[in-house]
């Protein structure tokens, strides 16, 4: 196998979703945070590297810490000044928060060990408009203590049926959850759910169903039945994307 | 004089301002946040209440404390009913806090006694992009000690000249500023500022002057003496309106 030429850089990236269609490039013009990030090193590179994600994010998902590496035949650059020179190219939208050179053979889709997202919910109160771009708002204020046992519930190797789409179509729906957490910070509820993978759509699912089982006050119990069954129609909705982020990835070699 | 029919209702109102024309009702369909909000009472009302604000706030300009009044010929409904009532009807980034009912003869603008508005300045570090919607970056670190000298000269009643666009068409150029402070939380600097009332684009202009003295590391008196002169050419740049919230109005009778 060829070894791609030039460094291999490692961005760490922050956006917000509301106006992207999501993370993978698209073909007919549609803005998405890969093909504006191509086209800002298009335009440093004269070609148009190729950008690989950790994974794709859906449209309106925001993140606080993608990551995504590019080959680059730039010489003479520091790996650092790749913030400046393509925040300077970008929209104030997208940002990129850290560039460093890594190993040849990273990649940042293969590479990663655990992805945690992070959903926020404003409960009860009235919400700010900089909240809602950011948060889901829900009028009641659920038991945090009710949700945190479903969620030690999902921890370890699980089939996730329930929690997956109509149209997904993964050969395996079994990943490893290593963390799911309800905590409140400044008025805020947020989940943050950590996982070598997700499904499509599965967090939102997750929470969907864990904020649907809560209220309709049903035991624990009845999760675990669910989730043995992983019929769909067990779950809750699939809640809308403006209120996650991709939070964290954890790679094996860092 | 004739009373307007029904009863007075008082609105706060928070929005975000990067996608509307400022507040104030356009002609030819620009989005504003005055002509969204009327539109919204006349699906309520059938016919379009007037709506009476406590001050423009221009295009890009946000808003966690506007005040605004009207009159309602609804009979039956609560006054703190308009606030699901209405954010039922609005978008996300137009939200009503609150609703009540106030003296018949409340007018939004006439009987503010003071204005306050904030500006947030993220500095030297790298911003996100949630911060920079809602506030301004800048590279360098000013020195809050500095800023906080120049401000307690700007205190009392001064004439504003230096501060006036040149379009400003003010019959006086006085004005009373009662508070005048930065001052830092959570890694941002917050510049605070309350008056009796402000020129046009005042409270940006002040602020890039006053950063613009410190970068420049001139003594205090050099601002006394540029306030005394009034030349709008020894005044600073008009920051853009990304950072600037109106916070907060003050009532006679409140």
């Amino acid at each position: 196998m060829n070894e791609p030429a030039g460094r291999n850089i490692r961005l760490l990236i922050a956006y917000d979703g509301t106006d992207f269609s999501g993370w993978q490039r698209q073909d007919g013009g549609r803005r998405t945070v890969q093909g504006v990030l191509e086209a800002a090193l298009e335009k440093m590179h004269g070609a148009r590297p190729s950008l690989t994600g950790s994974g794709r994010t859906d449209a309106g998902v925001h993140a606080a810490g993608q990551v995504a590496n590019f080959y680059t035949s730039l010489k003479n650059i520091p790996a650092e000044r790749f913030v400046p020179a393509l925040n300077g190219l970008l929209p104030r939208d997208l940002r990129i928060l850290e560039a460093r050179e890594t190993r040849p053979d990273f990649h940042a889709r293969f590479d990663a060990k655990a992805r945690t997202y992070r959903y926020y919910l404003v409960c009860g109160r009235a919400a700010l408009p900089q909240e809602l771009r950011y948060a889901l708002h829900i009028r009641r204020r659920p038991r945090i203590e009710r949700l945190n046992e479903y969620g030690r519930l999902l921890l370890g190797e699980r089939d996730c049926s329930l929690f997956a789409s109509p149209r997904d179509s993964s050969i395996s729906r079994s990943r490893h959850i290593s963390r799911c957490l309800f905590f409140v910070r400044q008025d805020t509820l947020i989940f943050e759910i950590t996982a070598n993978a997700f499904l499509w759509k599965m967090v939102r699912s997750v929470l969907g169903t864990l904020l649907s089982f809560e209220e309709r006050d049903l035991p624990p119990g009845t999760l675990s039945d669910a989730l043995n069954r992983g019929s769909r129609r067990l779950a809750g909705p699939t809640l809308p994307g403006q209120g996650l982020f991709l939070w964290k990835i954890e790679y094996y070699r860092d």
